[in-house]
């Protein structure tokens, strides 16, 4: 049987989650929160860390591999650090369990205490910055340019898959500099390549920007962010880059000798992106019949299906789909061949559409005789039944089209949905259809804060790419120079 | 200033954790018995993991992941598990922190005390066999062919870096069948995986075996094991591969209607190998200059280090050596052209043999002149000028032979070092120096305990691949059929 998922246009929340757990992304666990990522979720997380990787390493970035576990006393050290993480975080406090005789139950082994509790961490600023000490003596042990691949922990009360979790996983890079102005080109390096990858591999557009002193992370000097508008007209932070200053480089007293003999405290980014990634690339491009991946980040582009009745047909179909499938892998696709012949083609359709193939084949009786194929594109559900001679030009050329056309489309989308607004009225009825507003705001924290009470709404990001203007707060009157990008946002 | 290791011949142990520290690849962390994997040596651990996950791959694996977290109750489930685990786990008591107002130090919120204690993993059996369950129905959804590469802790008291820590890196392959058959045989098939690559890639001869009863995993009917041999004489496991029986899915009640519609249990098998390897890789070839790394799998195969001494020299042989870079680069090598002018060619030299490049190029004024380079192999030291002409076939056929000649040695050394013993005293004697050692042992583990507590050594394996022969026990002097294999081991 074949799965139905719950209309978007019905209830969107319901239609994600019906999404994830029918195309065997992910699920739930038994551990609040937590979620198991299965194969063909991971297949993606895969694609992401591969394609992510390469762009680091070409950028001069190396990784490495820090603990798990963060001892409390770190987080004293940098004030606002410690206020955004100390409330959502997992302890570890004993190191042994014992068995009750009585019973045959675990316990606690209480004579296992742990003399300084342990934080599972949920960044690794802490804990790389006090390695960063011993590494760091003068300015020729600059930069370091390290990244690491992680999971981390944050307890977090409302949870959804691959959105927010628990425990998920990402990369964290961490890089020190010996001047200011070189951590913040590194900052905007690093956003820059993340608005590359959206935009490039996963076909999200996005809108770059730095966040406000308000939603800064807890500790930086600056967060740069990516902004992406999901298909229900909320927004979605995609990824973040921050110019810590000299936060850590105080808190963990990491100074160096510069080219002038004079010590000084080092400079900071901090950058990194997670599996959320998955949960907008999910919400940016699907439709009712399931995922629509990209081809650049599908973890197979094509799926071959043979049709069959008889005997014979089986025999001569399957010849020929797979001297198709082999000829296509061999030129380096990733291809799929379903020969399974405990499932129904119409069951096999239904699935790969689930699951996002870009490109399905469809070979049977008539195409033998006439040789043909029948492709279908996942972005349009087009068909058309080509000639097998066509079939290599055409599926270079249509995965390209496919990947242009998916980009496009969610382009049209966020600029078909972003607002300029003057009046905090008029904002207040337009944003329950949700979208992108851009507005004047005075720059004080009391008007992000009215704004946030009376909306829902907050300020994304004071976009890189306007331009300057005169005008006045949507919501104080108060004198402005620049609009700001507010929507709501998961 | 080149770094100097202690001589190994003078104290093995020190000079492993000199050449650690010093060739940049760990160090330890503030968190007892954690280390921090450092860029070089993450990037040893990133050449494991691409090789060894393309294995996987070409047998039908996934990867996929699993929460890091484990309830206490799913511990209990299974008896011979907890034994194994239970003593030496991180335990998660609560999930919040709150600043004390009086000394502003952080402290245990205890109103964020866990229902259920979360265990950090050790290993994931429990948690996906729980899940497991919900995934199986029928024969048609086994078998389940999964990987996951994760961290994991187990409350280690004494730590060695790479060797024995209380957090590591791991792959832990977890699969479900529908016959006994099939999972003894996906057993030994990852048993072998790990052979070829161990043998193949790390260069690492090995003894493939099967653990005794008292040496199995927890929750195992049966442990295979890779038993290498390190220079110190010392054994160490260097992976695992379990066949579960039906003990987990009995455990987390996982069945599944087979062909004949009857409900059975699921069959299972689990594997692992971890940051470990890193350390047989050095306990195995390194010398008293530094790393020796095979090819194979060596993060840089090859570095080119200029010489000069005017400025006009400088410009001449940098043009050269970047043309030789670029060449060999494109060529698909990997290779690194170190032209920094703060380092001189002799630290260059010391730092590259530290780190175990496989092939050293020098090129100077005089290479200049004469169109020769001069080739250096690390693992002999061998240095030879030859015509730059030469240059491309030698690197080549050279590649391959300090693969085969690091293989071929280790090997040696194994072989010279395996003895057969058939009394209890020459033994003891015998086992002061180190070696494998095969001996008749009649198959009970009160014997075993005898070894153990009047040697320190352990029976390592029984071999698969050495014939079965008539004996008498060397301790107890009862009949035996076959030699096991026996060393003191890390």
């Amino acid at each position: 049987m074949a799965k139905v998922l719950t209309k978007k246009e019905e209830d969107f929340s319901q239609w994600y989650q019906d999404l994830v757990i029918n195309a065997d992304l992910a699920e739930y666990s038994p551990i609040k929160g937590c979620m198991i990522i299965k194969p063909y979720g991971y297949s993606l997380w895969e694609k992401i860390q591969q394609t992510l990787d390469k762009m680091f390493k070409e950028t001069g970035h190396s990784n490495a591999y820090f603990p798990l576990f963060i001892p409390k006393s770190f987080f004293e050290k940098e004030a606002k650090h410690v206020e955004g993480f100390a409330k959502e975080c997992a302890i570890v406090t004993h190191y042994r369990l014992k068995t009750d005789e009585i019973n045959k139950k675990l316990l606690i082994d209480n004579d296992a205490k742990l003399e300084e509790e342990l934080i599972i961490r949920p960044t690794s600023e802490t804990i790389i910055w006090n390695t960063y000490r011993n590494w760091i003596k003068s300015y020729r042990d600059l930069p370091i340019l390290i990244n690491q691949w992680a999971n981390v922990v944050r307890w977090e009360m409302r949870t959804r898959l691959f959105l927010r979790t628990t425990e998920f996983l990402w990369q964290e890079g961490h890089t020190a500099h010996a001047t200011r102005e070189e951590a913040l080109e590194e900052a905007i390096k690093m956003l820059n390549i993340y608005a590359e990858f959206a935009e490039k591999y996963l076909a999200i557009p996005v809108v770059k920007g730095v966040k406000t002193p308000s939603e800064r992370f807890a500790g930086a000097d600056e967060t740069f962010t990516i902004e992406a508008l999901m298909q229900d007209g909320k927004a979605l932070q995609a990824g973040t880059s921050h110019f810590l200053g000299q936060n850590f480089a105080k808190a963990f007293d990491v100074k160096f000798l510069n080219k002038k003999g004079e010590l000084e405290y080092v400079w900071a980014t901090s950058w990194g992106v997670s599996t959320r990634l998955i949960g907008a690339l999910i919400l940016t491009h699907s439709d009712n019949n399931g995922l629509v991946l990209p081809p650049a980040i599908a973890p197979i582009n094509i799926v071959i299906i043979p049709i069959y009745k008889s005997d014979d047909q089986k025999t001569k179909v399957l010849e020929k789909c797979n001297e198709i499938y082999l000829e296509l892998k061999n030129l380096g696709y990733s291809i799929k061949f379903d020969d399974r012949d405990n499932y129904t083609p119409g069951w096999k359709f239904n699935q790969y559409e689930l699951q996002g193939i870009p490109i399905r084949l469809a070979f049977g009786p008539t195409d033998l005789v006439n040789n043909t194929i029948e492709v279908t594109r996942r972005d349009t559900l087009q068909k058309e039944t080509i000639s097998l001679s066509e079939l290599l030009p055409k599926i270079k050329i249509l995965l390209q089209d496919i990947q242009n056309n998916i980009f496009n489309k969610a382009k049209k989308f966020k600029e078909e949905n972003t607002f300029i607004v003057n009046d905090f009225e008029e904002f207040k009825k337009k944003i329950e259809n949700g979208g992108f507003f851009l507005a004047h705001w005075d720059g004080t924290p009391e008007t992000e804060e009215i704004l946030k009470n009376e909306t829902k709404a907050t300020i994304r990001c004071i976009p890189l790419e306007t331009k300057e203007e005169e005008g006045f707060c949507m919501i104080s009157k108060k004198k402005s120079k620049k609009r700001v990008l507010i929507a709501r946002a998961y």
